[in-house]
This record gives C-alpha cells, structure tokens and sequence, in this order.
C-alpha cells in the first residue's frame, strides 16, 4: 500500500499526479519534452536510456513500464532492451548509445563521476552536444522519478499484461497527465 | 568547463537551462510550485530539505545556493541552517521537520528503503500527507538537480558573494528561468 492515500487502481507516478496535479503537470512536461519531442536520438533510445537507469534503480515500476514503452517503439526488434538490460555492451546498439549509456549510469551513480574522457568519448562516436545534455538529462530525471515511486511506495502491478498496455500507451500517447 | 559550451557566467542550472530552454520550463516551474507555492512547511522548512539532500548527494552548487536562500528567509535565525547541515537531529528545528529530514536523507539514498515506521513516525509529530508527499518530491527532485548540475559539470562559483546574491533572488524572486 502507498505511505499516502492515492486513487485506487492508478499504478506508478500516474497515483501521484492524480494525488498532486500541481507538481504532476511539470513531471509530464518534462518526461514528454525529453522522451518524445523531435531529437536526433530516437524515441525507443531514449526510453533505453529511462529504462536501463530505471533497473540501476532497482525501481520495478519503473523498468517494466519503460521497457514496456521501449518495447513497442522497436516493434519487431524489441529483444534489444532485455539486451540492454543484460549487459549494453553487448547489446545491438550504436556504439554512440553504447557511450552515452555508459555516461547515463555514472549520472545514477552520482554526477561527480562523470570524466572529460567520457564526453570526449561519446563525442568521437558521434554525439552531439545535445545528446549529451539528454541523456544527462534523462538519467537525472529518472533517478528522481525512482525515488518518487519508491519514496511513496506507490501501487506496482505485477501482470505484465498491465505494462504492456502502459507501454503502448506512453509509446502512442506519450505523457499525458490522469484527469482529475 | 562544463562539458557542453553553456553561456559563460551562467551558474550550475541556470547555463543549463539557458542551453536547453525547452527542458528548462519544466525544472523551474517543479522547483517554484515544490519550495514557493503555499504550504504548510514555511519556504525556510522546504530550502532546508532541499540543501540537505543536496550536501549528502556533495553537489557544491546546489549546497551553496539554497543554504544561500534558506539563510536569507531565516533572518536572524540563519545559523539554523548550518546545525542542520552538522546534523539535524540537534539543530534547532521542529520534530516534524526533524522526521521529515530523515525521509528526505531516505530517499536520497534509494526509494526503496523509506518504511512505513518513517511515515508513521512522522504523521506522529504532525506530519500530513501533503507534506510527506512534498519532502519526498523534494528529495527526489534535488537528487535530479544534484546530479544534472555535477553530470554536466556546470560552472560552479567559488565566492561566497555570489551565493549570498543566488540566495536573496531565490528567496525573494522565485524561481523563473534565465532570459533567452
């Protein structure tokens, strides 16, 4: 059960919203700004990048939804994120993403530790300044909404059927806040 | 240097946001409704949550400038903030806030291990669900400000005066994002 009373039935940071839609609004802004605006990374790389983050967290809510999410962006090549979350350096991905997952998980482990060599490393594969900023970006964003979740131990489904739906959903709709 | 060409001079989140304006929007508007909106936690009670969280995740920036607005919307009483910094179970604040700093420095550290003996704990000293909601999303927004900042290494003043300044436009201006 939730540390604070949310609406039944509503699972994840979508409780949470509905409990205070004036914090919820920013929260959607910014998920739907940096996972589904026009970039240059596509949007099944960045829900990666939430997803793997995500794990590192050990947020199940979390990881199961965004790869639910990430799942359906790569169709018929969605075996990708369980790669991913396996070990990414094997995984069938760019180099380039290989890199700026690599800067994504020094960002879930503390800021600090990301080095010079690891920007000039993704750079010489090919990332933009923009990119760099995103995925920073979104593995700080995602700590925070780990800790939301958790924090308030808000309702987690268990059927994979209920992230599968999610999935399609945040993958079509994108983030869209619960009505009032 | 940062590790993306930000405009010079601009501190910790505001280069930042100055270089991504889009992302930027949100951050500022989460921050303003979180630490200046009504509440029953003073503004003072919320920058004290907000530099605690940041002083255990070592982000210098954030630290050193919302000690800087706290102390300003202290007054006289601005030594409070420094005994909470040393440690909060003898400073010179509220039990309430007290528990609230404990959930707080929880889930700095991970979601997962706030118990419903911390929240219980809290509602015992007057504690509402509102404002256990609200030390939580502090906590996890400041671990993504925190690690934004220090992840993109943005520019991070090194003279008092600057802070002191930093804290009395937070303090009394708000949080509104740098112009274009």
């Amino acid at each position: 059960m939730a540390h604070i009373p949310v609406k039944e039935g509503l699972p994840g940071i979508r409780g949470l919203v509905h409990f205070r839609p004036e914090t919820g609004k920013p929260l959607y802004e910014l998920a739907q700004t940096l996972l589904r605006t026009p970039s240059t990374l596509t949007e099944a790389e960045r829900e990666i990048i939430a997803t793997y983050v995500s794990s590192k967290n050990e947020c199940v809510f979390c990881t199961m939804s965004h790869a639910a999410a990430a799942r359906h962006l790569l169709g018929s090549d969605s075996e990708i994120v369980d790669k991913v979350l396996e070990n990414p350096t094997n995984a069938p991905i760019s180099d380039k993403l290989k890199a700026l997952i690599v800067i994504a998980g020094k960002v879930q482990r503390g800021g600090r530790i990301v080095t010079d060599e690891d920007i000039a490393g993704a750079r010489s594969l090919g990332a933009t300044d923009m990119e760099i900023h995103d995925a920073v970006l979104i593995a700080a964003t995602f700590s925070m909404f780990n800790r939301y979740v958790d924090g308030l131990a808000s309702f987690t489904p268990t059927d994979p059927v209920a992230y599968s739906e999610m999935g399609k959903r945040m993958a079509e709709v994108g983030y869209v806040p619960p009505a009032p």
